[in-house]
């Protein structure tokens, strides 16, 4: 366990300099995966001979001097909607049980340039729906600090396995924040990048205005690394930026003298606990510590934003989902399908003003949180993480209620494009994490992940192995 | 009359000579706009003693040896939708009679500050719908080769005004043909460029999908010359492009030698006369002798594109029309209000699936036209330049067949984002101009003008002048 105790870059940079084997690597990581992984509903799939031979393989390749790249040798897995020729990608859905694409995604092949392994599909809400980790199928994602909470969605198996020490690291996709609430739930780090900035070339869609993809890891230098990875343009996907990707390690400087970050802290009141609340407060004290200027700021509105994506996401969601309902429509969970069908009744009209409306709502959010400042601080979940049996037993108010506290702070940064990552927080008395949330400017992920990186030199939550 | 007949370009070039002022072609300008220009339909507005003072302004400037434009003195005129802030613009009908808008249309700018003279408002159809010039308001615009007969539409004001020698050029705006339609029903050339190539900033909108800002003059090197000035990208129009901005006048070698003309044959077939199909034999004769090889090429699907750009317009028309329908629907002549209103009754699916679907059509259209091309050679109308009465009266089948005929060959294109040029081709029977249509790859518009440039450089149509 010791070696799957490391970071990411920690465990890239032992491999680089020989003190570690990728073998030894992929096979403590395929143990924990054949082990927890199924246990806690975090693998789909996973073919250990083929991991083993290619760790093999890119052992023999440093062995030999060849050139390798920044994740050489590092074992990763993904969320099971990213596509690699010849593999099956299930998109956590029976309809997709035996799809074999003929295409790999973009991000995944950039991963295998810098030499990383893939070694198992990870588990997802039934096709990226629900921020629980719901799933009828495959059973719900476990939490790794407790399995009977939540361990959040919909890239579930992302933050599972990288919280439990069974990967270094892995990609997952956030369209309402389906990157940033499992990692906080599982006590990781969560990064959604600026829309346009990681290419979408082969990852099952759900709403393609608002779908993202980023890196799930256990530090905010593993995801820096990652993104530098797989960031940048692709004419695969025409809305990929020819915005340069700079080398977001560079950026960890650890000092945050001259930021100045938002804190709209009527956020911090109901729903947010006070609990949530005093976790929020601690972070922003970190971050003052390590020279950040705290600026107040006024709560921007998120009902225009988060209304405004819903009704893009349940129109394109009702548009991918349109031949799949029309002939295996029994095959969807009923709460996945009821979220779906509602998109085929809206008005074209509706839909063209809310994408049309989405400078104007980015520009009056960019004035009242970026006025003054270079990030803004949020909250990520207002209450503890919840037991999987509130999100789905009982009232349809109260859980309907619980969902909303889960998403409330993540919705509208997807409708507004902006990047933000989750970074864990601490703990709520439940023994579950609890995570805050900082978002930029467009293309500024690497003042997010600055600061994100400065305030882990000074935590040490992501060192905490959870018990499972 | 003898200024007025000369070229944009030429106007331009004896400015620059000192050879005419700028206060004597302004002078004669006013005089054809206030006499013809209103007789037949081509003027919303003019202010003579502000222009004056204007072209007066230029000529003390080049007197004082300051820089000059490309287009310095040269009097222009613009469908009158282009804002510029303080003047009213009208959008061609009675709802926007006061609006006064408070910025400046990019493209206006942009002519600004290349010299050139803004003298009046151009006519147009209701809102910019209908390709014959329909306005219920300010009446038909008039063909200036006979009265009876429609001018093509939206952009009428703009191909009546610059075929009858009122200006030497034109904007006009093209959602699915309103550039090229009027300038070929008016004998003069008329240039849809591919979308994103000009900034629609202050332009009243249409469909913004599909909304192209062109010029139209006598000639494809005035088109040149208009095109570099309001070319390039616009951080007010999003949807404007990076790409850079050629001098397209240099362009315009006159030899074809190396450059490949598909000819989709099938398409001289019915719907089109065997008039027309006569003269599109004798301009592909001309390009030939030119220097361009001719290539077959099989008839490319337009059915699907047209289908799916008309749903896609429906919507986005809907979507801008609605605050006004609310208020002022009787202000609407019933026949725009009927192609509008049906805008807000598709779902939202539809249109989501219109706008994704795009990226597909464009290459199965470029696989069968540019497979071995750089150009597509394509009709305008199908049919002669009908009178007004039979745009108008008689049987509803009758008249839609008229108006498809016009409409046919050019909305496709818009909805493939694809450059296009009409040029003037002689004329049928009934006395009007006929035209035929290139069209080019994206981002190509210095090969059409090219070619367009050396066809006129074998032909006199642009030459005559017509007799109103």
């Amino acid at each position: 366990m010791m070696l799957l105790d490391l970071t990411l870059v920690e465990a890239a940079d032992a491999l680089a300099r020989g003190e570690i084997t990728s073998e030894a690597l992929t096979a403590a990581s395929l143990d924990r995966l054949e082990h927890a992984g199924k246990s806690l509903n975090a693998v789909i799939a996973l073919d250990r001979d083929s991991a083993m031979m290619q760790a093999r393989d890119r052992d023999a390749m440093r062995a030999k001097g060849a050139p390798c790249g920044k994740l050489h040798g590092v074992p990763l897995a993904h969320k099971d909607l990213f596509y690699r020729a010849g593999r099956v990608s299930t998109y956590g859905s029976p309809i997709r049980s035996d799809h074999v694409p003929d295409v790999t995604a973009t991000a995944l092949a950039r991963l295998d340039s810098a030499g990383a392994l893939d070694i198992a599909t990870l588990s997802l809400s039934e096709f990226a729906f629900s921020p629980t980790g719901f799933n009828q199928t495959t059973g719900h994602g476990r939490n790794p600090w407790s399995v009977e909470h939540i361990a959040g969605g919909s890239s579930s198996g992302s933050a599972i396995a990288t919280a439990a020490r069974m990967v270094f690291g892995a990609l997952g996709t956030d369209t309402g924040g389906s990157i940033r609430h499992p990692a906080a739930a599982c006590g990781v780090v969560g990064l959604k990048p600026t829309l346009g900035r990681v290419s979408r070339f082969g990852v099952g869609p759900l709403s393609v205005s608002l779908d993202c993809v980023g890196p799930v890891a256990r530090t905010a230098r593993d995801c820096a690394r990652l993104l530098s990875v797989i960031a940048g343009s692709d004419p695969q996907d025409p809305a990929t930026s020819a915005v340069a990707v700079p080398d977001f390690e560079r950026a960890l400087s650890g000092d945050l003298a001259g930021l100045r970050i938002a804190v709209p802290r009527a956020f911090h009141d109901a729903p947010v606990t006070a609990e949530v609340a005093g976790l929020l407060e601690a972070s922003i004290a970190v971050l003052r510590e390590r020279g950040a200027q705290i600026v107040d700021c006024p709560a921007p509105d998120l009902d225009v934003a988060n209304a405004l994506g819903q009704a893009v996401m349940a129109v394109e969601a009702a548009a991918v989902h349109r031949p799949w309902l029309a002939t295996r429509r029994d095959d969807y969970a009923e709460v996945v399908r009821s979220r779906i069908e509602p998109g085929f009744f809206l008005p074209a009209v509706e839909y063209h003003d809310a994408l049309r409306a989405r400078r104007k709502v980015l520009q009056d959010y960019m004035d009242v949180v970026f006025a003054n400042a270079d990030l803004v601080h949020l909250p990520m979940f207002a209450q503890e993480v919840p037991t999987i049996a509130r999100t789905i037993d009982g009232e349809p108010g109260e859980i309907s209620a619980t969902l909303a506290a889960l998403t409330r702070f993540t919705r509208s940064l997807n409708f507004l494009g902006l990047p933000a990552i989750s970074i864990p927080a601490g703990f709520t008395r439940n023994g579950l994490p609890a995570g805050f949330q900082l978002a930029a400017r467009p293309f500024h992920e690497a003042t997010l992940l600055r600061a994100a990186d400065a305030y882990q030199r000074d935590t040490d939550w992501h060192r905490k192995t959870p018990p499972l």
